[in-house]
């Protein structure tokens, strides 16, 4: 069979879900995801598989998460992105879909991701930021904040991180952006990691 | 007994509440905040009632919802609002506590209240976004909502929104502001109305 393959990008707010991953009986990202699209497909068997460019932690959000998958109709990218849409719960938003070549593969054509923490320095927890944004109400040294986050950038090790039977080629990876910031009006500190994977191209 | 009067101001995130007014089986802000009040003062028989200025309904958020409840201990004004807060959920905050004298209430007192309405014009339901704000994704002319918001300005009779066995001296509501409007960069547009409300010094 022929088909087509879709590159979406999705933005969730991750309080809901346990998770990207599929797991029996729990709410998860790549469930309700392939859900929709199998529905659109017709639901053809095998079922269309989804797969993430990586795969967030229960709680975790996603501003740009990117998957692939293939699919058996030739739809306008116009309707792949409305007609899951209109399908996804109001926690998961498609922001963009593209065809894209058999080769593309989300997992393994990530050239970088960004992490980005957030920290309220206010003395209580603002219940409008409850599920985004950490809450540090004691007194805190943004230059230090920002010297140590130095000590993040470069090359390093991450075998203690990697779960068993992983299949990537290296346990290194390349930070290359860490930086920590404050905005004095919102008595708030954002830190964000940008950081280089290495699948194929290692090193 | 005597009894001290504390005036305290909240917020809360009303998405998991099924509104501030008690209902059996059901999660209120009225349930939720006369309980810690009642362990905070030792559990009093009769217990202690907490009066609010007024009842969102469910899903409506509170920035400055303003309760007062009569304390049997005299209490600093720090110990109220941090042992409250120690005991609330996450969606629930008290910003301030004060003590106040017998003759302040929460609801007869209220001079004024301010109610905002958000709409982002984007074309998708930002995941971020779903519980605070509503979605317009068509074309809207600003000007135009200007011009009509002015129309809600001046003194109404708001009879058909009142329930039956209200206690209010008159169903006459003043609105003095009533104002759209357009953040282009954030393509968000904020409606905010302001109103006097008339328990006692009716016009």
């Amino acid at each position: 069979m022929i088909t087509i393959r879709y590159k979406v990008t999705l933005a969730y707010d991750g309080t809901l879900f346990s998770g990207f991953e599929r797991q029996p009986n729990r709410r998860t990202i790549e469930h309700l995801l392939t859900h929709p699209v199998n529905i659109m497909a017709k639901n053809p068997e095998p079922p269309i598989v989804v797969y993430g460019s990586g795969r967030t932690d229960a709680g975790v959000h996603a501003l740009g998460q990117v998957v692939h998958f293939d699919f058996p109709f030739d739809l306008p990218s116009e309707a792949i992105y409305r007609g899951l849409n209109s399908l996804l719960p109001l926690d998961m938003e498609i922001k963009k879909a593209e065809r894209v070549s058999d080769h593309f593969h989300a997992r393994y054509d990530v050239s970088g991701k960004r992490y980005v923490y957030r920290l309220d320095l206010g003395e209580f927890k603002d219940p409008f930021k409850r599920n985004y944004t950490g809450n540090w109400r004691f007194p805190i040294d943004i230059d230090k904040v920002q010297a140590a986050m130095a000590d993040f950038v470069g090359e390093h090790d991450f075998t203690s991180f990697v779960p068993s039977g992983s299949t990537a080629r290296s346990n290194y990876r390349t930070i290359y952006e860490a930086k920590a910031s404050l905005d004095k009006d919102a008595n708030f500190i954002s830190i964000f990691i940008q950081a280089r994977l290495c699948f194929i191209d290692c090193p």
